[in-house]
């Protein structure tokens, strides 16, 4: 399953795909790795305040084209993963975690009481939109591990972020979930011929501008 | 380089690191993969709205100990990044990175003016904080780039999130630079004989309560 490259090398290899081949179907074991390394990304305290909705209905995928800026990349995508985060962190969310962290690691349940009651006075007197900037950030960390991981897997994906996110939310019926959409992944394999991005130089900043060494 | 681990693996191994052994030190060319992985990180629109700074100087280190919550990681780290965003979205910033990608690209200098045209519409009207808002995102996907990154090449980091931004951006005269601080990951060698967290299970949601599959 490995391929050769580095990681390194992967990750020059990944470009945001303008045009997948919708005839081409993502493997469904190499979409498990891609939502498990989102999986396994670090959030703040520990809490995955996020959850990974993945899409394979090709009529729902084309309802969220016009969402997202028609962007057809959704529609030829393979399968749609989107990243959606708490509305808010709540008391029950909290202990939720914590209680199957206990679970999990055999610990009494009490084990970590003393940090959890300073989490829930720090976000529980926060606005709601407060929390959910902070949620959603957590997702950004995911969505790098999962595109990464599909670079490592050759799959190709485009990170999109622009879209009309409470047109989506009421589509996936997340309100009713406590959640709200963060950011799409589409996966799928580029269509070369087509994709005007493809052969395009990869282009950053020079790295004497982007990095700043304090010795 | 590269270690027989898949990328799953090695993000399984990647643990938040509690304790660093400070006699050990991480060789510099994998820490400029660590920033390579970071600086070729997607951003919105491309416009790579922030900054790594590589902290090796052993008094700043310490100096920013109390700033982060006493986090001792951040003193006995090998190389200290911070992750700091650009403070808001300017025309002169965006002209910049698209002038530079049509030279780097050979391209007509106008070739994005369209497309540069609308982010700056977009981007200008907007408040400042809102605009940070959205830089300090990006940094987020290329802090997940830097961790993926670092596990692969069996190097220790620890996520850091909590600490008093205002303090660090202005022992790092970040405000000069018009960026402001975002995020931190120490990077060494665990102390696995001090490290109360290297033996723990991994815990996150039950994969069930993660995924939710449209079919």
């Amino acid at each position: 399953m490995k391929n050769n490259m580095s990681l390194l090398d992967t990750l020059k290899w990944r470009y945001a795909t303008k045009k997948f081949d919708p005839a081409k179907k993502v493997d469904q074991k190499l979409v498990d790795q891609i939502v498990e390394a989102a999986w396994l990304a670090p959030t703040s305290s520990g809490l995955q305040p996020f959850k990974v909705i993945e899409i394979t209905n090709q009529e729902l995928k084309e309802k969220i084209v016009p969402i997202a800026m028609d962007q057809h990349q959704v529609a030829d995508s393979s399968h749609l993963l989107v990243f959606a985060a708490w509305d808010n962190y709540t008391e029950d969310r909290i202990d939720t975690i914590y209680q199957h962290t206990t679970t999990d690691r055999e610990q009494a349940p009490d084990r970590y009481k003393g940090y959890v009651d300073r989490l829930k006075k720090t976000y529980l007197k926060r606005a709601e939109s407060e929390n959910f900037a902070h949620t959603a950030r957590q997702a950004y960390i995911a969505f790098g591990f999962s595109i990464a991981m599909a670079a490592e897997l050759k799959v190709d994906t485009t990170p999109m972020e622009g879209f009309d996110n409470a047109a989506l939310d009421s589509l996936l019926h997340l309100e009713e979930l406590g959640l709200k959409s963060v950011l799409m992944l589409p996966l799928g394999y580029r269509d070369e011929a087509n994709d005007w991005l493809v052969n395009l130089k990869k282009v950053r900043h020079p790295k004497k501008d982007f990095l700043i060494e304090i010795k």
